[in-house]
């Protein structure tokens, strides 16, 4: 068995393990028993803030004699910059510096030939300028005024051209990216001759998505501040810590002369994970000048040259027995990531490791072309594969006169098949049972049967994502001397509801009011390193470490108590607030009458993320289903009712639970029925930059009634028994969707998204 | 042996001690052998950034949409309000708000019978209205539309007017503050009548002290701002955690909405520590209008409405044998404190612990009078009890015919005198010893014995001061990934450079360069709970704790180290920021080269001090001494050389010990010599309201030469031998000067401040 080459955050996490606190495991807590406020519906402990417009975000940060900048772009796909005179624009009054090529530090950005501005830009809304002024009027004014000499290059849109010999070069290298010096990033595990040789049934299809654009309600939002030679960041951040490291690597300052805040954080879906240039650009503009600067990215701006997901060609040939044992899956994947390398492309786990399978070979190319770079969008990889790998399996299953559930529960596998080790808790199958019978799965017709104008049918998906959560993740929960707790966790809350869990998890721990607990989050001033809250980690790697810290804090404020009561420490214990002796109930005292003690006027615990004590990550595995109703008139599809189960582990908050499923699910409908990014090929310019013509789902095209199930399968690998749920809702949708397609009309759709014209051209191509 | 009634902080300290960590004892670290950073003349760290005017102190703190807040204040003395009309003050354009009387909570306020504003009002510039603006211009004016209806009553300046049987009541229980019920607080020791029997020379004195006015460079100023129910208050604060105790006290809010910030501070000594109205006044005009508001004392309103120090009468009888043996001393203490109880008022302990004396009575009378309420001003109740028993000494030294530095040394004790029990490390004898040697004490003339215009003379005196510092103090000591280091501690930096010695502390610890270390201190949300900046303690209570977190990361950095060089903890030190294995030098690492592997990206130390093992606190010593000249023509006296030996054990940084000794003395200097607030009789007012009038030392008015020595006597108490030196210096000099005019002219002064005018009548009436 070959590993796959292991992705960078793993390697980093191989390299940590070793160190320092590999022996020294997290102490063993009891697991809670009975709980009071953990499971529960329980409302955002910001949501006042966050409906009222008080929560400060980034762009609402107003510094006294802040400045503005904006940035000029490239009209051109692909262009040498020949010259820049900004002499008009300097000229108009307010306006207060200009930074370009020529008066910019080469700082290196995307990769090793590229820098924070080039001569060469390589896609339309690449960064030419930046302009700052008293105001964003003034700045948008004299960005007219830069006199831009472009030199026109050849340019590429599409990555099936851009892998031809003949093609123009985007890179010196080439149009493939590099994974180690090689154009092609391979796995296998088995051996995949055998498997087809040994298959019963074996089929082969293309399968092509779209690109999908990061729309979250803020668009990447910065104000920078120096004090001195000290820069403090507001920034929307998905990791105040990481943000803080790769802005102490652009600008080559120590980290502690650097402060990123950013408490709340409107949306953020992966996309504000790495740093982008405009950080730098205010940071930059602020130092020169010694005032504060703001940069907000347009919603233009934030559709074309920010992250997205990109699009993928996935040619897969799979094998299965007349079993239905899976005997062999072969991906092809073509992925476009547009002008600038992205170290995470390519293709989620899901081939790879959905289901069991002896024999797999994937092979990923990672395409340049001249478009905006591509990146972190919820579950990188995972919906466009699943989208493909979902309906060779339904495929599969029909070819087999089986069902398509029945297919899946047979391949399912307890064994984690990257490291050939057991699962420490999965509940898959379980997804796959009781969603089933939520959702009525045995009443399935035929695929086609559907009569009438609007054709219903039903379909099902499974997908899969990791991890089990991580170091770093450090917190503080104090007990101040009036009984008020405070909660420090360097997390940041991408509206998730982690600000939320976390507090439910030291209320249930310290058995306080929720509304008595203060949370300070994502500070880098404030608060512990901290893991970013990407990549679906945040509950399993900050909540246990919040629960240490509750435990700890509990544990002193006991030891406290026992002190005070002139009795033995195991004699004491908390319930409800109130601490009392247990063999004597009534000697007891609030949390307040003892915390008042402490000498040093407060009870400071400390919880610190251990490594896990296994080599690589658990998975998170989810199965939903959908009932549709296609319209063979208009060709649109109307979902009527969903079931999405997901074997996340512990429930924390039955509210933010249901959050998080439906709002992956509202983004998978989008990316099944309607988003698209349209390329103009004249021009290389996006054509439908806003969110009419760019359509995101919104209530409307939701199902009219979704059904969660959780299957709570104890997971023993942290404290508080949780995996991540903010990837999982969000992979299978666009399959489950095409299958419930296939089932009401009898037509497979092999490319995304699956639109009314699409619908309509198949039923006429039938006709 | 009966103790006087413990201070309150004392008693505070008793009832924590017993707490939590009193078994718990600091982990004892190895004594620094040859250090490298401490005791060295280290700059300031944040020297560019207080020259230079970036350093944010709270009153450059400007929020957008703020507010200006200013306090109307009392025409009279003493009286009622009968009706305040503030309607034309609100319908000027650009008022946002009046707060008096008529609708301000009823927050109590110095007593229980006083509230944040009272329909009667106490002395001139007492609070009575509060008119918050656009700007403070507008709020200024406002000020004047406010129409109020005063019933004026009786009121009193003089103490021993107050203190008569028929003087009309400030308050209801008369016009002594009461100590537990009773108008006299009293100590005695021994047997004062068998004292004066032994005696063989027994002198009785009056000694009179002027009121002396706090003039920080930065007047009290606040910035307060709510985000929803959490409040942000930027104030010039002695101590952050304890300005968040009183604001949560005040507002009756939980502590943990209350962040209270105060990196920089424009001096304090004293006055910065209970909180004024203002803050809440601005923390009510925030709350109420949603925008931040910002107050600032003018330097008259400083003045006249915050702390002084109280004038004093003090009656000392002393007896004395004819070996010099000091057989009795008896203080009657008469001090003024204005129109609101003040809980610390009264004497210092000079009469009571500086000298051995088995036969000690003190009783002390505190009396209200109709001028603004004293407080604590650089050691209170010292300078003006030192001017008295200091004098005294001098005088029964000449009677005896003795030396009055012999009388002095024969005197000392080795024991604390409160407790009974010795001192852990006292190096007063060291002092005087040295001290006398170096200023040339043995050619000391017979008073009166210089000729011509200008008298010169030489003089000395003593001075003693507690404590050792103590808890809360939790220091945090990050090493960063990249090799930087974070100190972070919440001890305000009142200008005495605590912001340097506790980086110098780290760079010792850790073997850093000072550059590679960021501090933060003094926010409630970024440090840990700390005691305040006030008494001396700072040093001895934080930089233990500071210590305690540096070896915590040295160790933690150590052990990841051993493990990266798989090589035993103990082969592992650490030297000018190299790691290395010690039995093979060649093994060796830089600090980044470890930190980067650390599992959290950062190793985290954290020192917490302990409570001392022991009842009470040492004290520390000091003896000074000057020549002066006086002018016998002009009765200008010019001070020429001085000596200042201290027994602060360990000095820290030989700058910032020598700046805190000539600060010191300089105030010292202003007190002895022209500080004194002139009250008008006829109307209540203080007439030199401005510092011009008001005649503070300057650097015209130093010494031409001021010599510091250090008795750096090892001192066990803490982990870095160090007592406090705030205050000390300011309690000998007018004492100090005094002595030496007499020695200069034969002549003794009972009455400060020593003003040409006094001395020229004293020439006159002696001709």
């Amino acid at each position: 068995m070959k590993n796959i080459e292991l992705e960078p955050f793993e390697k980093e996490r191989e390299i940590r393990n070793v160190f320092e606190e590999k022996t020294s495991k997290e102490e063993k807590l009891p697991a809670w028993k009975e709980t009071k406020v953990i499971g529960k519906k329980i409302p955002r402990v910001d949501g006042y803030e966050l409906v009222s417009g008080t929560a400060k975000y980034s762009s609402d940060i107003n510094l006294p004699g802040m400045l503005y900048a904006k940035i000029l772009r490239s009209p051109h796909p692909h262009t040498e910059i020949i010259d820049i005179d900004s002499s008009k624009a300097e000229a108009l009054p307010g306006v207060k510096g200009v930074l370009c090529y020529k008066n910019a530090p080469k700082i290196k950005w995307w990769s090793d030939k590229s820098f924070l501005f080039d001569r060469t830009v390589r896609y339309v809304g690449d960064e030419v300028a930046a302009i700052l002024a008293e105001n964003k009027h003034i700045a948008e004014d004299a960005l007219k005024l830069i006199e831009v000499t472009y030199k026109p290059l050849p340019y590429l849109l599409d990555p099936e051209e851009a892998m031809k010999p003949e093609a123009p070069k985007i890179w010196p290298e080439g149009n493939l990216m590099l994974f180690r010096g090689e154009p092609v990033r391979s796995y296998s595990r088995g051996d995949v001759e055998k498997g087809f040789a040994e298959a019963d049934i074996i089929l082969e299809r293309k399968y092509t998505s779209q690109v999908a654009l990061h729309c979250p309600m803020e668009t990447h939002s910065d104000v920078a501040n120096w004090d001195g030679d000290y820069l403090t960041l507001w920034e929307s951040s998905q990791g105040v810590f990481w943000t803080q490291e790769q802005v102490a690597q652009k600008l080559n300052i120590p980290v502690n002369k650097i402060r990123i805040i950013c408490p709340y954080l409107g949306g953020a879906f992966g996309s504000k994970w790495e740093l982008n240039k405009q950080s730098i650009i205010a940071a930059l503009f602020a130092k020169e000048t010694g005032r504060p600067v703001k940069i907000i990215a347009t919603r233009q701006e934030n559709m074309v040259a920010y992250e997205h997901r990109p699009s993928s060609i996935q040619y897969i040939k799979a094998g299965v027995k007349k079993d239905g044992t899976l005997a062999v899956l072969k991906l092809k994947y073509i992925s476009p990531i547009g002008a600038y390398p992205w170290l995470y492309a390519g293709s989620g786990d899901e081939v790879r490791y959905l289901y069991r399978c002896n024999n797999v070979e994937t092979d990923e190319y990672i395409v340049y072309t001249n478009v905006g770079r591509a990146g972190a969008m919820r579950a990188p990889g995972c919906p466009e594969e699943s989208f493909a790998l979902e309906q060779m399996m339904d495929e599969l299953a029909e070819k087999l006169n089986m069902d398509p559930l029945e297919l899946r529960l047979k391949n399912d596998t307890k064994l984690y098949q990257r490291s050939g080790k057991p699962y420490a808790g999965k509940g898959l199958t379980e997804c796959m049972e009781q969603g089933a019978k939520l959702f009525g799965w045995e009443n399935r017709k035929k695929p086609g049967a559907s009569r009438g104008r609007k054709k219903k049918g039903i379909g099902m998906a499974c997908g899969q994502w990791g991890d089990g959560g991580r170091p770093p993740a450090t917190t503080i929960v104090k007990i101040n001397y009036d009984g008020t707790v405070n909660l420090i966790t360097g997390a940041s809350d991408l509206g998730t509801g982690t600000r939320t869990v976390m507090s439910m998890i030291v209320a249930e721990e310290l058995s306080v009011p929720i509304e008595t607990i203060e949370i300070t989050n994502a500070d880098t001033e404030t608060t512990c390193h901290t893991i970013y809250s990407g990549g679906s980690v945040t509950v399993a790697s900050v909540g246990p470490s919040v629960r240490l810290a509750a435990y700890d804090a509990k544990k002193k404020l006991l030891a406290l108590a026992a002190y005070e009561m002139k009795v033995d420490k195991k004699d004491v214990d908390i319930n409800g607030g109130i601490i009392f002796q247990k063999s004597n109930p009534d000697n007891k005292f609030t949390i307040k009458e003892i915390a008042s003690k402490a000498i040093d006027r407060v009870i400071v615990g400390v919880g610190k993320r251990k490594p896990n004590d296994y080599d690589f990550q658990d998975n998170i595995f989810c199965c939903h289903f959908v009932e549709l109703a296609a319209d063979s008139v208009t060709g649109e599809i109307k979902l009527l009712r969903y079931v999405a189960a997901h074997d996340s582990a512990r429930v924390l908050n039955r509210f933010t639970y249901d959050n998080q499923i439906h709002g992956g699910i509202g983004m998978g409908i989008g990316y099944a029925l309607s988003e698209e990014r349209i390329m103009d090929k004249a021009t290389g310019k996006m054509l439908n930059v806003n969110l009419l013509d760019y359509k995101i789902a919104s209530q409307i095209d939701m199902p009219e009634k979704i059904t969660t199930y959780a299957a709570e399968i104890p997971y023993p690998r942290n404290n508080i028994s949780v995996k991540g749920l903010g990837e999982p809702p969000t992979i299978p949708p666009a399959a489950t969707i095409a299958n419930a397609l296939y089932n009401a009309l009898g037509i497979r759709f092999f490319s995304l998204p699956l639109t009314p014209d699409k619908v309509i051209q198949a039923l006429k191509k039938r006709k």
